[in-house]
């Protein structure tokens, strides 16, 4: 017999990307940053002493939350830090919706997304996007009709790499009966004008999750924060927060990194600039690529390509696996003539259209 | 407006022992280990590179489970690593128990485990332990007729330090209609003969948890797993977990923690002379010492004291404070005239000694 809750045995686990351990594959499928991390993380590496392993860490992370405060013109309170942006989702999960309590999103979204909805055993409610990955005018009249107490945007969008700009969230916010939280984990590669923290003063339904993973290439580390309204982020930093959920080997690297933000920022516009060639040799390749503001991009694959197999995005995913380059393929109905590639060095990106070229 | 949910609103967070960062402070109130972890440890630290931090770590930290399910004569499937004990403790709850249903516990206990129990809005069914801190006889039953889908027991019990013996978990878990947690937290320290594995091989409704926090000197790194039957550790494994809830570094850490188990073994040794060295000394001071098999010690004040105030262990609590050296006080009914004192080294130890002595 199983022990396990009902809606727990029936429900299926989150599917992350692959993570081989060889370091010979290129490696274009969970948009990790390809360049390495400031070189003053190495700096505090070499002076972590085990020692200081042996007492518990600083519970709630309070340097990093100041340090992180002052980097965005927030205060302490209206910041929370958690391991990796997935805590946070947990945490909003946890703290704001009951049981039974539906939960929105977009379709398509983080895949996570629904996971923790179901962990929870919460209904999804998922309001498609429009063809150009734009939201529908009525999203906030949906979520609300629906009876949501949380909804999940990404922005930018995974998997287009599409923005949505700020006014349109804070009326979003505004229009909401329950929490809103805006994932920000690729905000760092934004090439436009985009700066949606004001909005935190406006609505205090509003939670904006940033993560160290993607801009500051630390997605080994597990760190990542929220910002948002002082009574959101009270609960979840003082109720329902593992107690002790940052070791401090992390907290320090999370400190140095954050106070490198300069140096994590110039790898971003490189990848942005990459970003913007890449897109361009795959459009001469005859894939059609959404414009993203992210360090991926979404490409469809050329007409011709697609007529030739119902499986066409799966099979050319798989024949660059064979290949050793990864990229992600995602079996959704709306996403399976696509394949979603992260952007890398010049070098990899270059080596990817060589291959994807000799298989078209 | 609050946007949390009725239980969170209503409930009380959890409460840690403090954690002053400076060093000055003699700290007996968290049940740290006073010894460094393994050197092995500060190697691998010196030979990791920030660069490793770029991509996702392993999910679920096969190479860890592979030694450690090897240490314990396991499989791997019987093993989950988790973000400390606390996190296994989140999981049993997240995965075992509906919203509603209740959790048993003793009383007194670990007091994040009726937290956990308030986030999930589970009611708790508290069974009383007898004078001499063992469970009453009847204590399954109890669980079983308040219907509860799980149950936490802490051995070597906290705050006491008393051990229940293996028989009598296996008969415990026999007889239980759900899951039993056995947190062992503290089973480094154990003299007595004891040796809980080999029943998840007869119960499949039973999962013990360890954690590196204490025997291992690594409390700062937030690590620690639960071992069990194949079929309760795989829901948790594959369902419920963050997705990556264990960075890369503290991975490595535990392997060479547990790698070197004999060391830190060592250490425990010196810890169990020390206990019984310092609960002699207390028992000379007029102190009444319950029998441990733990890295502490509650010590009820001697009568004379308690007498003098209703106060009597939290005035002491505040005078060694001021004299800094933190113990632990739990103004629980029941541990009202009691300190837990965490074993120091011998100079810590008689340092404590002699400033209770002063102030009696």
């Amino acid at each position: 017999m199983g022990y396990e809750r009902d809606n727990i045995k029936t429900m299926d686990g989150y599917v992350s990307g692959e993570q081989p351990e060889s370091d010979d594959i290129i490696k274009l499928n969970t948009n990790e940053n390809p360049y390495p991390p400031a070189p003053e993380i190495q700096k505090i590496i070499a002076g972590f002493h085990s020692e200081s392993l042996r007492r518990y860490p600083p519970p709630t992370a309070d340097r990093f939350r100041d340090i992180a405060a002052s980097l965005h013109g927030v205060r302490r309170n209206n910041l929370i830090a958690t391991r990796g942006g997935d805590e946070l989702l947990r945490l909003l999960v946890t703290t704001y919706v009951d049981p039974g309590q539906p939960i929105g999103m977009t379709d398509p979204t983080y895949s996570l997304n629904p996971v923790l909805a179901r962990i929870q055993n919460c209904p999804v409610v998922k309001i498609s996007l429009d063809p150009d990955w734009s939201l529908p005018d009525d999203f906030a009249k949906q979520i609300n009709d629906s009876g949501c107490k949380l909804t999940f945007l990404v922005n930018p969008h995974a998997p287009s790499g599409k923005l949505l700009d700020s006014p349109s969230l804070g009326a979003i916010a505004d229009e909401l009966d329950g929490v809103l939280l805006i994932d920000e984990a690729y905000i760092d590669f934004v090439s436009d004008q985009y700066d949606s923290i004001p909005l935190i003063f406006e609505h205090d339904n509003l939670v904006i999750l940033r993560t160290l993973s993607k801009g500051y290439s630390l997605a080994g580390l597990r760190f990542g924060y929220g910002i948002g309204h002082e009574s959101l982020i009270k609960p979840m930093l003082e109720k329902t927060r593992d107690s002790y959920n940052l070791d401090l080997f992390s907290q320090q690297i999370a400190e140095a990194a954050i106070s490198n933000h300069d140096q994590a920022m110039a790898n971003c516009r490189k990848i942005i600039a990459e970003r913007n060639r890449l897109g361009n040799l795959l459009i001469d390749s005859g894939f059609e690529i959404e414009p993203s503001q992210s360090n991926f991009l979404l490409a469809t694959l050329p007409v011709a390509r697609q007529a030739s197999s119902a499986n066409s995005a799966e099979e050319l995913y798989l024949q660059l696996k064979s290949r050793r380059i990864l990229v992600r393929y995602f079996p959704e109905k709306r996403l399976r003539n696509k394949l979603r590639i992260t952007v890398g060095t010049a070098q990899q990106n270059d080596m990817l259209v060589r291959a994807i070229e000799s298989l078209l």
